[in-house]
């Protein structure tokens, strides 16, 4: 997506351990009416696919994944971390590891809000070596739903998640990805 | 607002200690078309405001203050809770005591995205003692910004923080206040 590299480029600022700060649109202030965009662009990438649900996972993933629903009409569930006081009933849970803040941590979603034989949309701000997307996944095969695809709004190619679940043969879309990054220039693959 | 009520009343689960779970549409699984719409009434209800910016708080309040943001076309900023290995440079930050789990907590929201003279409107899914409300007010108080409101999605009205809010002279609006609940009733006040 043509306009999401050229955003990246003008408000991204890259720190040391390949970190992408694009707080300004995605990860802290939302520029809502560029998520409702990319939306509508995730909608077209998936037209030909039949989709019931989207899964993210809190927080930074709810945003993009609520563009998407604004465009497809689908209900957005998102997994929470570790907290399971405000979730009753019977849970799904797996465990993922957090590049960026370096530790492991539980997801956990209601079996109310995942259902045997829905089609299911990963969506997810940030890939990076893929594991949030292989727990959503995990957890989406609990429930004996399908996983339909992932999609991504920036996936840092060079890390290679991306890369091995394609190999996996999972579906994997990403608005911009990003094949190499330092604190002078950002380079994005060809899509 | 009738169909946020007529939404609890169908949907809502009462669990002990005055827990309204309302995990089907605004905490787990998001009703995007319908926080859509309680986004058009919260740019209703501030519509003879001047409004610059949303302010939230994660997880639960991104959904409600998007849904908003896509009405009124400003920028959201999500205050964070406690992690900052995301957020570089400066920061507001003030401690807010959470309801529903028990603890306190940190929230921090960079200073780049919160300025002095800026016309804020706080939103957030729940409002029971008003201790995110207050939080959030102190941080655009830090910011030198100015908070117009606060509009909730639910307010638990028989917890008090609303109306304590507005008799310091805080306008506070919420599209449901639920003035009693229990296990077989739920009470709305007239607004």
């Amino acid at each position: 997506m043509k306009a999401l590299e050229e955003k990246i480029l003008k408000e991204g600022t890259v720190l040391p351990g390949h970190i992408l700060k694009v707080g300004s649109f995605l990860n802290h202030q939302l520029d809502v009416d560029f998520l409702l965009e990319m939306g509508k662009e995730i909608k077209r990438i998936f037209e030909d696919e039949e989709i019931d649900r989207i899964l993210t996972v809190e927080t930074s993933g709810i945003a993009i994944a609520m563009g998407a629903a604004a465009a497809m009409h689908v209900p957005v569930v998102f997994a929470k971390k570790n907290r399971t006081g405000n979730i009753s009933g019977d849970t799904y849970t797996t465990v993922v590891h957090s590049y960026t803040h370096g530790v492991d941590y539980n997801i956990v979603v209601s079996c109310d809000y995942l259902k045997k034989g829905e089609k299911v949309l990963i969506i997810d701000d940030f890939l990076a070596n893929g594991k949030a997307i292989i727990g959503l996944m995990d957890i989406i095969g609990q429930a004996g739903a399908e996983t339909v695809g992932a999609c991504c709004a920036i996936e840092k190619g060079f890390q290679g998640g991306g890369d091995a679940l394609r190999k996996m043969g999972v579906r994997v879309e990403s608005l911009a990805i990003i094949d190499s990054m330092d604190d002078t220039s950002i380079t994005f693959r060809k899509q």
